[in-house]
């Protein structure tokens, strides 16, 4: 008994079926004595069907009118989801963003959560009531709302969860919990029944769409007790805390992010300064760099890789060339036909032979590495697109089953 | 110039051409040097849809929940419309109910605007933004948000033009403005050019489905400048006023009422406080009768006879029958195929032929009338609800061709 916090994505409360369903794991929760507060996202397709009427009349619509439009998506659940419940004659309460006090920075279409005020919600939760509230969206300063971008429910919930010292965050989705690599491209792909924030975070930024990196950060930095949950299955999940136990595998997942593209920097000058020169211009223009390889200096120049997510591609071909005196380049190189694929394990740091492991189920299966890069908890390679899948399946072989 | 207030129907943004006419119309008025608050309904079919969606999970859901769910409708509107605006090159910011300053009554679905808050819509204007507010909505003493029940969108406009002294209330809707009788039934029916408040409401509750009561009682008290006009068209429109001009004929309109309903007391005892404890009892229930007819006593027993909307008829007939001992009566008639036709003119008062001109054409055309009720402005009778759409043809052509 104490206060869980659900979260429910669009996939579960699609249609009047689907929210029925989350209507009785919510009061099936609230019966065995719980407080319970819910965070909902928009149903299925609303989000898609109100960019697609914004487009028709602007397709540069202001990201402030964007959000406006876009927040009665999960207004919408919520008002729904608190009248299946008032069906199943529990006391119940919808709340938007802005009633449920998120107060954001004032960045349309990417707010950040900087507070949530109590208020309301303690006041509805004394009352004994199960409160719905709208995910994604809070309310900037100049009492506008706002939406988080992406992930923005999951770092709703673990926002609640975090301000109301909630005894569990539970995140619903449409499958069972994390899992070791991703069950439709390996079958043998096992469920996870623990890991640890650093390992989801790692697997979150790197493509297993379970949760999103923001709402990990969170978890992490305020110590939420975590669970990646099906609204399906019923089973258990997989919980995400501070330690889990010690006798677990190096390894615990395998990623594959396509959402990729590879910059080459090639003759650029051997001279202090420019790495710098590259990768602040980048960051003034909002490109997110991932993975950077200097190789070693030869003929007075060198090159710089770097990879960026695809969308970002254009925007950081385009600044570079426009620079292209000021920074010193020969030319660009530039490539969208490549995936990374990475482990993930917090006991990696300690056993050397893991990254080894890895290169060699690749070796072995013939795929070419084109980048390397590692950290205390993972190890992440590129290679062509067209391996990805084969990839992930041949590495999942020699760490989860002793073969391929 | 000066300060317009604009509202527009349903259907006038009910998709993307629609939006994108009145965001012209808009920008034309605001071209002009005009400042423009504008008040929106939701798109076409959405409510419906909303309710719908509702009906499918809880047919009983509370009318809180259904007001978080309607209110979404309106906000989208908005948000389509100040990004049309936007393509169009001009400033303009949207506003939800609560974000405008609409301060309700605490009655979900049927709520009562209890005072504007000008603060932020001020602001808008000082900064030259044309402001999109959501209508229909609002925002109870507990923070939840209401809806304004029928006529809201109208209600809100008024009540704008009134809280900012604007200098126009422009009401566009798919017709030309306020007619003589409804085009539909009359092909000769005439546009009026003006028409009274008073008028105007007795047309209005009569079923003249042009503007809603509550919006035009709320023009009269605050004497708001009213104009009925199409955003189709782009003809001039009706304007409404405290008075017009001298000449005009006595009757102004014709108006024709379905939703109406006849319930007859037979044998209650010819005594004191009959009518009382009828009345009260209908009231307690939120039953509103419209006409009230009695009988001249005989034998000791009198009969009553009232009307009441055809939604109230089952409430108030089983109210009655439970009541039947108190009350004192033998038995309820009840007929639900009723019309009641109105004609309505300031000038009627000081006209006592205008009554039997009426009479005279329903007689001609062996129409008969069942009820009769007048007041200072207006003259109604009850026909059988099969000679309605006849008896307005007939009626009209009266008063307005001089000949049937």
């Amino acid at each position: 008994m104490g206060l869980v916090v659900q979260k429910f994505g669009g996939t579960s409360v699609k249609d009047a079926d689907r929210i029925k369903h989350v209507a009785q794991i919510i009061t099936d929760t609230y019966k065995k004595g719980n407080s319970v507060v819910v965070v909902l996202s928009a149903q299925g397709d609303t989000t898609d069907d109100l960019i697609d009427k914004a487009r028709e009349i602007n397709p540069n619509g202001s990201k402030r009118e964007m959000d406006m439009l876009l927040s009665t998506g999960e207004q919408i659940s919520i008002a729904l989801c608190a009248m299946a419940i008032e069906k199943l004659g529990y006391p119940v309460i919808s709340l938007t963003g802005w009633q449920a006090g998120f107060k954001t920075s004032s960045a349309y279409s990417d707010a950040r959560i900087k507070k949530i005020d109590p208020e309301r919600i303690q006041a509805e939760l004394d009352r004994k009531n199960i409160v719905i509230v709208a995910g994604f969206q809070g309310l900037n300063k100049y009492d506008d709302v706002t939406t988080l971008g992406r992930g923005g429910s999951d770092t709703s919930a673990v926002a609640l969860a975090a301000a109301f010292h909630a005894d569990l965050c539970q995140i619903y989705t449409d499958v069972d919990g994390v899992f070791t690599a991703d069950p439709r491209i390996v079958s043998e792909a096992q469920k996870l029944d623990e890991i640890t924030y650093d390992e989801m975070l790692e697997l979150a930024t790197l493509g297993a769409q379970v949760l999103h990196n923001r709402s990990v950060e969170l978890a992490k930095r305020y110590n939420v007790n975590l669970e990646v949950v099906s609204s399906f299955s019923g089973k258990p999940g997989t919980k995400v805390r501070e330690v889990v136990k010690l006798e677990k595998t190096n390894v615990s997942g395998i990623a594959k992010d396509q959402n990729i593209a590879r910059l080459a920097l090639v003759g650029l000058r051997d001279e202090p300064g420019v790495a710098f020169k590259v990768f602040s211009l980048l960051a003034k223009n909002k490109v997110n760099v991932d993975i950077i390889l200097q190789s070693i200096g030869r003929d007075e120049t060198k090159d710089i890789s770097f990879t960026v997510s695809r969308t970002c591609l254009e925007t950081a071909e385009k600044i570079l060339n426009e620079h292209r005196e000021a920074i010193g380049f020969k030319n660009i190189m530039v490539s969208d036909k490549i995936a990374k694929i990475s482990i993930v394990g917090a006991g990696m740091v300690n056993n050397p032979g893991v990254a080894a492991t890895m290169f060699e189920a690749l070796s072995d299966a013939g795929i070419n590495i084109q980048m390397i890069s590692t950290s205390e908890i993972k190890v992440s390679v590129l290679i062509d697109e067209k391996d990805a899948v084969r990839a992930v399946q041949v590495i999942h072989g020699k760490f989860f089953n002793g073969e391929k």
